[in-house]
């Protein structure tokens, strides 16, 4: 994608000096990716890389990956890519998120990398790229931009989205 | 949502008089839906109901649904109420969706409506609700939007999308 | 589009009795709104329409209304259908929005009805049907969701969005 | 943002030589962009690049860029760069966009970047991003992601999008 100058060399800040440790524990208690066989791969400030090994339970009809499962696992990569800017007494909820799907995902493995694109001050811009590993290369195959909000509340429910 | 007033009103059409046993049939192959439990609750012309209860599996780190799992009962719903208005020889693929998170996805029980709002010749535009039943009341979670292209060539992978 | 059941049937509510009032003030002061003649049809709790002629300098190269026109006439609905619902003291920022387009939009005459779907404490979705008037009929051309957050702090610049 | 490896460093090709030609000339016939005093700054083969100084007419009620006026030439950009890698005969025409709003858009000038993603044998996907001049300064402002479906068949508005 074109990318921002800015995006491209500036250095992302995090309030939370903690941020791998954080985004380690609520990792393990993220039910669909574990049951999955997901894997974080690496945790940095405003990246995260999240890998997922083909499965029948991560299917479609035709035995791709299932697009829904592309969406999970980039949500995850984004969303916990937006977690790392966070300070420690907040969250970040999902309100939205749009996948583009560029080629079919057949692959033994599907690799999705999140970037924070904007840490503003009470939304939170990121995007992910899915690749697939087939045959030993690297196919690029959905992308997602996403829109989260900050959050300080995590009991109230009172926030129209879902949490990370 | 606002309704247009033609899309309230209006009957789809379909050019396959087979489109029930079609869905039914490539739902039971759906890996993702049926590995969850998942249930095709109702299929129309240009509708489609798709039911699943909640599971460890299908959870975020709160014990909420997953926005991915959102994300994908969605896509199944819109996707097959899509698959509904293709002609025989006719499959369509996801080029794109968005989702919009409207409350925490809390609940026994998630629910999603896909309906085709656009029936076009080379694109299929459809959305979904999504709402969780909690102490026996819906409560609207989500909403989808979601853009597809019929193509008659289902073993080239030519085509930059996924299959539904 | 499917409706939620409760969106059908609920009164939205609004904080701000003067909102009608507001709503019209802050219309007045929409450079490109009012540039190519656009008009404030109805302004109801959570629902704006606004009406558009078509015009040359509204028009992309085959003489339908441009696709960016609209964006802007769908924006304008149903981000004044969300400033409807917000206190005396808020504004509400686009956060970002989405736009099908479903047929294309030759005709006279372009109809923008917003209608907000949740009013959340920080965030406002919202969407916008969009119609052209084609031979005396009119003929829904376009869809729009729209993510606005609420903002107190107008002079600020600190939120990353556009201000309504 | 994340670039895909591929993106960032491979060629994109065109099968239309002619293409520059063409796309100024389509340019020329843009009604609202050249009302606005739009400029066609750069086209190469999957990118353009359009200037477009600020107006009242291009503004909503803060005298910022209005949200649909930075649509309108994110549109052009990423749609024009689609355009440039159609062959001869076709065309190409929006499905959908979507555009996430990073900061304020307060400037003199507005720069819109578009670039392809994927040219696929259907759909053609390009982002486009968005930034303003203010002080001298460059600041990204915007981000849109842009689906676009080919056709050869201009005349029939048998499909369900609009036309660049």
């Amino acid at each position: 994608m074109t990318t921002f100058n800015v995006m491209r060399t500036r250095q992302i800040k995090t309030p939370d000096p903690n941020f791998e440790a954080k985004v380690r524990h609520s990792f393990t208690h993220n039910g669909v990716i574990n049951a999955l066989g997901g894997k974080l791969i690496k945790v940095e400030a405003g990246f995260v890389e999240v890998h997922l090994p083909f499965s029948q339970a991560a299917s479609q009809q035709h035995g791709f990956f299932h697009g829904g499962m592309i969406a999970t696992i980039a949500d995850t990569a984004s969303g916990f890519a937006s977690y790392t800017v966070c300070a420690e007494e907040e969250e970040c909820l999902s309100a939205e998120f749009k996948v583009n799907f560029l080629a079919p995902a057949r692959g033994d493995l599907m690799i999705a990398r999140g970037h924070v694109i904007k840490d503003g001050r009470m939304l939170i811009i990121a995007e992910a790229t899915v690749s697939v590993v087939r045959d030993g290369e690297e196919i690029e195959c959905a992308l997602m931009l996403h829109t989260l909000a900050r959050t300080k509340h995590v009991k109230t429910g009172q926030v129209n989205e879902h949490r990370h």
